[in-house]
């Protein structure tokens, strides 16, 4: 729990705020009955969440070049920075699947609409799960139909949705808080989705940033709060840039990842607006933990990963080299492995930091790790060159579910953080094509 | 064998070249006998390459910043363009030792210039193993001395130092060829290691190419060319550039990578030079040859690796849009995953294209699988669209343990090969940290 006055965590999820129902049915995205689809067993795979009224909406997609066609739908509805509904479907990531895919993408937010009273236009849609294969769009149809009579306002649904769009997930990712805005409480409540092919780097357009960076994720906010179209959007970014787009599990970005917030101004609290530094930082802070504390569940959640791991680089040259470097060291093949045998492996971080394109000097490079949130840094090497610290006491430390690997490049002052998880046999066991089953494909 | 009448495949290595005698030995660099080191099986660990002759050197060093000793070394000897012998240890990379391990490298030298009537400024260094630990000098000068009283051209003696060199090496890599420069036989004989930390990045000078690219991997070419200076070192970057600097295992540039050519003109050939056009070619080729064959051997030996597999990049834009593609296929760790299945996961390629810095336009991209050098290639995608080939049929493609996959981005000329593996668990299990064995640190 955190510390902080600022807001409080509080059971709940995405119907935690006032005005939001949900819903999730089962509706043979994989068509089971055929013998074409896998049969892991039969789970809810579609979901719907409502605002009662129009919300604000922003969104952040994947900078992916491959794009699924609800990404390229969705983007176009955040564009006008209003919606009503999210429609989401998991077992099939309609990616790849051509004009085809748009048509069904598109026809999703159609019958979402129908079924609401609304406009396809207030609806956006995401979808997971395999690439390459069209929808079932009868069965799609259907379980629309189903989930907008089961709407409501309860955690029990809100947990069904969060169920809906699992994949390769093992545990349900629900966050919620609430604070106060003047005299008003305010909640946020969140879920999502994400356990391989982990490493978004979303952008609210989905054309890549300067720094383009690289999971199938989603991720799905909502808030009653009353806050200006603008403010939103920049906040969602915010957010975003410093949880989702700071985690990684194997390095791969997917084709569908998505983080939706709608807000929908229930709380009736005066409006978060540009000029309202106060509550601006507020929910600034908020929406941060929100998505920090989701992004961090789906590392942790990672596929097959037994040691969640928090990678600080300090002192690069620039915020580029800062990033680069961590990413380097998350993503690195040998690191990941060494910790999977819990071994502070220095050697291998070393090779991971100079093949980076981060400018470092190796005699000025410190390196140390420390239990999560701790102050007290055991440090493996000081200027390049292995310290006193015994590798029993280091491999102790690595020993633990969690911790922290701080690397101090003493070349400037830029950090980074990357928030990943160990590379381990069953993640391999997991991932290694299926050849009895094409809808192992995941996107 | 290749088809080519340019060279011919012999029956040797590093000693088939006239002038050459090698011998190797186990001087317990690991210490084996304090308990300190790990205990894998004695094995000879320290080896000598020796031209009867005042030989031209080349060489190619990983242009990671975190650079070993010994490469800081032999960058400096090789600039200078002549050597006449090679020191190499296994067990021990020398990496990150600071002034000590420059000390001992340039120790290595000495001792083995000593040992064979030398000038220390003749001798090249090289190291692979744990990273961080200074080297057991005594244990080392031990195995110069005792290795140079048994230097001989024999087959036999060029085997042990193939046995010398590997680390987690499971088959010696040695590969000889000749071919006639005017009347006079020529030979090109060579040998490497490397099976993980595995993507080299290699530049004559150690300093990152404009496109910085990413083993160890230790590679050691002698011929018996006579042949001009500079036309050595083009000719070995040429034949790296399409070789070792094309294979992946895992992603990860090593503190240690080097290639190495001592050319010794024993062979008696008028001096190839860069206006003899047809015995450049000639040269070229059969190096190239060497080269690759090398290097694919490294793939075939991959930690854990059970397939290989070359990426061909068709039609991409730019040459750099070209490698960005190459290399984000082949170290994609769902796709190097999927492969371990045996499975044609197309959805996961198209995935890793997607993420990668190349341009490109789905809609245009055609993937393929062939057999290794088969010039069928069973399409599994056209246009970004699934072929009606079945899946069944690509399966039993990628059931070969080795083929080829073909990806056209028509959007332009450039192109780029790569060669790589699957990921097993093998491969995890492996490189998993071992915690009683600070040894385990690869380098």
């Amino acid at each position: 729990m955190p510390k902080t006055s600022a807001f409080r965590v509080i059971e709940g999820s995405i119907a935690a705020p006032s005005g939001f129902r949900t819903a999730a049915v089962f509706c043979d995205i994989k068509r089971l009955g055929t013998g074409k689809g896998s049969n892991k067993g039969q789970k809810r795979d579609l979901a719907l969440i409502v605002s009662e009224v129009p919300a604000i909406a922003a969104g952040m997609f994947t900078t992916s070049q491959v794009c699924a066609a609800p990404v390229k739908v969705s983007i176009k509805r955040v564009a006008a920075g209003c919606a009503q509904a999210v429609v989401v479907n998991s077992g099939n990531a309609n990616a790849c699947t051509g004009r085809q895919g748009m048509k069904d993408a598109e026809e999703m937010t159609r019958a979402t609409a129908l079924a609401l009273g609304l406009k396809a236009e207030q609806v956006l849609v995401c979808s997971t799960g395999r690439i390459g294969v069209t929808l079932p769009m009868a069965n799609v149809k259907r379980g629309i139909t189903a989930a907008a009579a089961l709407l409501n306002p309860s955690f029990e649904n809100a947990q069904q949705v969060t169920e809906a769009i699992m994949t390769s997930d093992t545990r349900p990712k629900t966050v919620a808080v609430e604070f106060k805005i003047g005299e008003k409480v305010v909640r946020i409540g969140g879920t999502c989705k994400g356990a391989g092919m982990i490493q978004p780097g979303m952008s609210p357009t989905g054309t890549r940033p300067a720094s383009g960076l690289h999971a199938t994720m989603l991720g799905f906010i909502t808030t009653d709060a009353n806050i200006d179209r603008t403010v939103l959007k920049g906040a969602l970014e915010t957010a975003v840039a410093q949880s989702f787009n700071r985690v990684t599990v194997d390095g791969d970005m997917s084709t569908n990842d998505t983080v939706i917030v709608l807000a929908n101004g229930k709380a009736g609290n005066i409006q978060v607006s540009a000029r309202s530094t106060k509550a601006r930082n507020t929910f600034q802070t908020a929406l941060n933990f929100v998505t920090l504390e989701l992004a961090k569940m789906i590392v942790r959640d990672g596929e097959g990963a037994s040691h969640f791991v928090t990678v600080r680089i300090k002192g690069a040259k620039t915020a580029a080299d800062a990033d680069a470097a961590a990413r380097a060291v998350a993503n690195g093949a040998l690191v990941k492995t060494s910790w999977f045998g819990g071994d502070p492996n220095w050697g291998r971080i070393l090779g991971a930091l100079g093949a980076s394109r981060a400018s470092l000097i190796e005699e000025k490079i410190d390196v140390g790790y420390s239990l999560p949130d701790a102050k007290k840094i055991i440090f493996a090497l000081k200027k390049g060159q292995p310290t006193r610290t015994s590798f029993k006491e280091l491999c102790t430390l690595v020993a633990n579910p969690e911790f922290e690997l701080h690397i101090f490049l003493n070349v400037g002052k830029a950090e980074a953080v990357m928030y990943t998880c160990d590379l381990t046999e069953e993640y391999v066991e997991f991932n290694k094509g299926d050849v009895s089953d094409p809808a192992s494909m995941g996107g």
